[in-house]
């Protein structure tokens, strides 16, 4: 995955950061030089590497934002 | 990653579909037998093949949703 080459336009937030200090981060990330999609990953602390993730359009944090607000978390 | 036993245990929502059926899910899965964690990630159709995504706590969802609840989507 580190081949892909990426950047990291923007730090929506940060959502937990375990003891390693690995933070699992929601990004917007332009892959391969393309328009930039949001993404839910883990990431070291220096962004250096990256564990599995997703990526997510703007309309799927829309319905995840409304799945979310209808749980009882 | 199809060699992990896994078992879906509740469906919380879909929050999009491709053209192939494929769709993005947060499910509660249980992994290897343990205790169960949210999911989000792709899935076939017929849920055999997975993508790749991330498992979530509870308490990351909370944390999730607040950042979501913060945007302009």
């Amino acid at each position: 995955m580190s081949s892909t080459p990426y950047e990291i336009r923007q730090t929506v937030g940060t959502i937990s950061e375990n003891a390693k200090g690995w933070k699992k981060e929601l990004n917007l990330i332009s892959w391969n030089g393309r328009e930039p999609k949001y993404d839910l990953r883990s990431w070291s602390p220096d962004h250096e590497r990256m564990g599995k993730g997703v990526t997510l359009t703007a309309e799927e944090l829309r319905q995840l934002r409304e799945l979310l607000n209808g749980m009882d978390l």
